[in-house]
Parts: structure tokens; sequence; C-alpha cells
């Protein structure tokens, strides 16, 4: 008998009769023998209206109360899959966050599990009840109710998880899993059995938005096994998020992830001198917009050029503030481009691998693609190309890295 | 400085604009000089919308679920009306019933208020900021979401103000008062200035929708003055509902009030020995079906009527069930009749008054109006008529009872 905490996201809970889906989802997981904790968020739609009820009661609306408002969305629907099961004869009962005791720290909004009580959900499972807690929330040790921010659902559900020492948390969603691309760009994608979350992290902050990148760290740091499967297709196994290991690096590469949403930012002329980067980062960096890539170029005559992509929302932003650097540091200028994008090979089996980033390179430049900025690390290896190539560069790199291929089909090279 | 415990109904934080205009009133109520504690109901709708996905998920949902879902409404509610008054700059904090601890007992859904712990409440108006506090709920010992049941929000609020030992409750409400009847029936109906808990009681049970009863019998019972005043009006001071004094005595009548949906019973030819009532009545009170006026005519040879009145709406049901009881007790049969009505004079003023009852037997007579049943206590006149002559006998009675005029100036017949 194993025990297994199941996350449904907004869309698996939308409305009445998808609550009842899931109920039936649950009962089917019981009767295979299985304990089972479920954790889910609010119906879909909720949140964005109770975040405009919000937004209209004042300018900066305090986290501690927008968070009491908002921690309802996942309140109701904890009772009415309570409801629902229990019309299927299931004993069940719901736990708000604060019920269970999840507690967080007092950064309301976007708080930080510190701690979870797993007495209650204990009891409950001794009862013979499945548990239904309310992901997103948590309280603070004094006392009030809190949020994880967006996507903490899914962290609930690891954190739980990894709490009651269960053998796995699966994370219901409507998708059937990670592919090897997004197929609506490529239509021969082809479904990931077994990933590891070292890849999965790349692909999660790359654009893949399958799991929320903070439950796969919470997964990765624990070692807890996650699932990523269909609530339409509950039969499905969909793709199992695991620790790495060595049948996964046969294939050099897993995944081709990408980011269209990428500006590029260049400080020209930059006098070579130490303290010159902190120097240009640390406003971008106070006005919170996040720096993805960053290249430097090697010193001509004691000046350089830095080059660095950033969300394509904070493309204004940024280069306003740059500005105001370049007259400081006595670059020569700012120059910046918004139709960029970034594709990434991402894969565990480039650590043992060589060659990947060469043949990478000679794929694209065979279709004329031109690479504007390059970045490695050890699983993955990121360009950037001009917008209009990202489909091109994609269906060719999964081509070239035979992903559309059964994994154990594939020659690797 | 007074405390003063504030309570606003779903009408009154009905949406966004609604609930910054309670935060006006409330900070006016501070400039004013006073404390003041805010009790809120979920916006007009919410409940039921929550109730409806309740409803869906299956028959006879569970309370204790039932309540998880609909608490939220208030819940909502609290958190904007916090922030709508941070943002006028008024320091202010939401309490959930189970973060003031507003301690019940565990009948889910009609739940008792047991105690209320004032240490969380007390320490946030000595800090300078307006606890605001959702009505209608409250935590059960083992630490359950409960609900009072309909209009629970009005015996919150009165709880609150008696726990506080504050001043007074104000009910805001989308009526300015208690009037001496409906003005839909009488236009020339006048506001009471001041009313008797024990008159408020009759004209609650009686029909009048301005304060839930349970709240009216919790004020009665710890002696705290509730003003019944207007969302929209807050300058106006409304309707005082306060324990009796000696000027109340001068008016013989306060007010008409009246109930539209009566049916009547009765079950003729029963045979007259000890313990038929309770025969009768039992499985009916088993049904849940509130019986009002019960008469029982003097027996003639042996046998007796007993007539008696149930809300129209529990009619089919209760004449099925005395049928039956008919058919077991050996009575003669069963008639009954939806087209009635009952029109009650209230006033604390007939305790020293006598001729109040053949004062208004003699007014509906000179009109023609037929008198079905008559039933009354210390301070009403309770009589059934046939539902078309209600709004003639309210406006007569109205009239002769010189409701019309302003109370100082009635003569007392």
């Amino acid at each position: 008998m194993a025990l297994i905490v199941a996350k449904f996201g907004g869309t698996s809970v939308a409305d009445p009769e998808r609550i009842k889906n899931v109920a039936a989802i649950l009962q089917a997981v019981r009767q295979n023998g299985d304990q089972v904790v479920a954790v889910v968020s609010a119906m879909s739609g909720e949140t964005n209206r109770l975040l405009g009820f919000v937004a209209q009661m004042g300018e900066r609306p305090s986290p501690q109360e927008a968070d009491v408002v908002v921690s309802t969305g996942e309140q109701v629907t904890i009772g009415l899959l309570a409801l629902a099961l229990q019309a299927r004869g299931v004993p069940a009962r719901s736990f708000t966050g604060g019920q269970v005791k999840i507690v967080t720290d007092t950064a309301h909004s976007r708080a930080r599990i510190l701690a979870i009580d797993d007495a209650a959900l204990r009891t409950a499972l001794a009862a013979g009840e499945i548990p239904v807690v309310a992901g997103f929330q948590g309280v603070s040790e004094g006392g009030r109710i809190t949020t994880l921010g967006r996507g903490g659902s899914d962290t609930t559900g690891v954190a739980l998880a990894v709490a009651l020492g269960a053998d796995r948390c699966d994370i219901y969603t409507d998708v059937d899993g990670v592919y090897t691309t997004d197929p609506r760009i490529e239509s021969k994608a082809t479904r990931i059995d077994k990933i590891a979350f070292e890849e999965m992290l790349e692909m999660a902050s790359l654009g893949a938005k399958v799991l929320q990148i903070r439950s796969v760290e919470f997964a990765h740091k624990y070692g807890m096994p996650v699932r990523v499967r269909s609530t339409f297709k509950p039969e499905d196994e969909g793709s199992l998020v695991c620790p790495e290991d060595p049948s996964m690096e046969r294939a050099l590469v897993t995944a081709i992830a990408f980011n269209r949403d990428e500006a590029k930012l260049t400080l020209q002329g930059v006098p070579d001198r130490p303290g010159i980067a902190a120097a240009i980062f640390a406003p971008i960096a106070a006005a919170g917009i996040n720096v993805d890539m960053i290249i430097q170029n090697v010193s001509d005559h004691g000046a350089t050029d830095m080059t660095f992509t950033v969300p394509e929302a904070d493309f204004k932003q940024a280069k306003g503030l740059l500005e105001q650097v370049a007259e400081q540091v006595g670059a020569r200028g700012v120059s910046g481009d918004t139709d960029v994008a970034k594709v990434s090979a991402v894969g565990v089996g480039m650590r043992s691998h060589t060659g990947v980033a060469s043949h990478m390179f000679q794929v694209l430049s065979n279709e004329g693609v031109n690479i504007q900025m390059i970045s490695t690390s050890e699983i993955k290896i990121s360009v950037v190309v001009a917008r209009k190539y990202l489909e091109l560069a994609v269906r060719v790199l999964h081509e070239a890295f035979e992903l559309h291929m059964p994994a154990e089909e594939r020659t690797g090279l």
C-alpha cells in the first residue's frame, strides 16, 4: 500500500462537474489499494476574480489582507471536493492550510513553508478518510493566513508528500506529461517517460510551464518523485520527474525548451575595470528585473561590450536604467533588441558527452540561423536567435537530437 | 469615548463600491471619537452562489463541509473591508470567526455561540486598529469551521458587543429603521424611535424582517441596545431597540405586524381525552414544521375541533400528516385553508391598559372583516383573517391606533 499525495490544479477543478471527476479519480486510487491525500487549487478563474476585488480597494493593497481574500478560492474547492467524495461514499475531510498546520514565514503573497504538522492528516488517514488540503496557503506563526504565490499549490503538494513521507506526489493537470518540446510547434514531439529533477528545473526556468519551479526545487531537494499526469486521462501514467539514474545518460539531449519573450540589451564601450559589472547590474536587480544570460566580450583597447537578456516585459524599464548607468560609468551607449528568442537543449547526458554544443551550432548554421548569444551549463546549451527563427530552430534541433523517436531507439549521434 | 460594534449586512457590502462606502462610515465613527469593531456579512448573492455549488455536489451534503464552503463569503468581505479602510489611512485588521475565537457548538449550519475570546480584538483596538470580523461564522472546539445559519451575522454583532462590553450594537441595513407597519402597505407608516426588545421579538416572529430574531433574543438577554440604521443614510439615527422604559407604556400599540404566508388546518371531531393534543402535534413537530397559533374549542358532546396555523409552505405536508393522525385518534376529518393571513397589534403598553383587544375587534368588525382565529400574549393580539382583507386590516388598525401620528401626539384612544 503506497501513500500518494495527489494535487489537482485549477483547470482540473474548474467547475462542479470537474470536481466530481476528481472525486472519481481519488476513489479509484483508493480502490487500487493506496492511501491518498488530495491537494487542490482554486477553481480556475476564481483567484483572478478575487484579485480583481482586491485591486478595486485601492492602490498597493496590503498583502496580509489580500491573502485573506485570495485564500478563500482554495477553501471553496476543498469543501466541495470533500462533499463530492462523501457523495460517492468515500469518507473525506477538508483542511485549510491553517487547519493542517502548514506554517510559513510572514512574506505574505509569496510565503515560504517553514514546517508542516502532519498529525491531523495522519489522524484522518488512520480514520480511513481522504484528507483534502487547500493548496497555495498556510498560516504564519502569529496565526495569520498566508499564500505561497502563483503556482504555490504544486509546492504544497510536494511539501506535504515530503512531510508525510509519501511514496510519490502526483500532479494532475491539463496536459498528460512533459514533452520533448512544445507539441504546438513540433507535432512530432514525444512524451518523456522519465526526466531528472535537474532537467525539469532547466525546463521550468526556460519557459516550460508544466510544473511550478519552486515545487521542482523542493522535490529535488528531498528526492520526492513527482508524476505529471492528466486529470482527463487518469489511467495514463504521464511523466515521472525523479532523481537522475544511469539510464538517463544514454540520451544526449532530453528536450528542446524555448522562451519567446526575451529581449536583449547591450551596453557598448564599457571601460574595462574592476567593479564595473556590479555597477551595471545593481540598479537592475534593485528594480526586481530578472537578468538571464550575460555575455561580456573580451576587452578591446580597454573597453568592452556587455550584453544580457531580460524578459521582454521589463525591456523598457531596463533600458532606461541602463542609459543612466552608461552615463555614470562612461560607456559609449546602449542598444537593444526585443525581437529575439531563446532556444535551449537540455539533458543530463551532456555531462558525459562532448560535442553536443558543436552539433547544435552546426545544425542551426546549416539552416542559416544566426546565433546571437550562447550560454551553457552542465546540462543545457542556450542560444539567442532572431525571433523569426524560433520555430525553425526548435524543429531542426528536435529532429537532429532524434527526439521524435522513442528514447530507446535513439542512436546518440 | 464609546465602544460600538457596527454590523453591515449583505446589501451594505454588495460590491466593492459599497464596501468602500462602509469604510467611510467606519472612519466617520472613529473621527467622532468612538472606538468601533466592524462585523460584516458576505457580499449579497455570494452565499447563494456558494450554496449553489454545494447543492451540485450531491444530495444531503454534510453540513461540516458546506460550512467550509459557505464561510468563505464573509472571509472575502473582511479582507476587502480591511483593505478599503487601510486605503483611507485607517489601520484595520481582519478576523475570521476562528481567528477571533468565536467558539460555537458543533451544530454545523446552525451553530450556537458558546464563548467569545475578546483578547485578539482588544489587542487590535489598543493598537488603534479597527477589527473587521466575519459574521455568521465560528469555530468548534475541535477546530472546524461552523456557521450560525441565515441571519447569523446579526447574532455575531450582538454577541461581540456583549463580549466586549460595548455601549451599543449598530445594525446597518438597507432600511432606515423599524416602522409602525410595512410602508409598502400603509404609506403613512412612521418610524419608531425606540422600541422594546419584547416588542421587537414579537415583530420579528410575526414577519417583520429587519432584525434576525436570535440576535434580538441575545440582545434582550444581555440588555445590549441595538440601533437599526441605514448604510445609505448613516447620519440618520434609525431605531433603537432597547430595554423597556416607562415612556414606552404611553403608547397602547407600537406597531401593526402581519404575516401573509399563513395556512390554517382544522382537525374536526377530535375525541376530548387527555393526551390527544400531544398525539396530534408530535408527528408535525417531528417533521420540523413550526406550528404557530393553536385553538381548541370547548368540548361539545365529548368531541372538539382543533385549529392551528402553519407556514403556507408546509401546508401540504402538515395536512398529510394530520390525515393520518385523524384516522389514528378517531377524529371526524381534516379541513384546511391556505387563503388566510395573520395581523397583529404589538405594544408593551397593552400590559397596563385594558380594552386594546376589544377596540381592535371593533375596528375590524366596522370594516366587515371577519376574524377567524384570535391569539393573545401580554404584549400582542393576533388575528387570522381571510387573506384578501390583509391590507385593509393593517391600514384600519394603523389608523385606529394613531400610528401615523408622532408618538408624543397620540391620544391613547
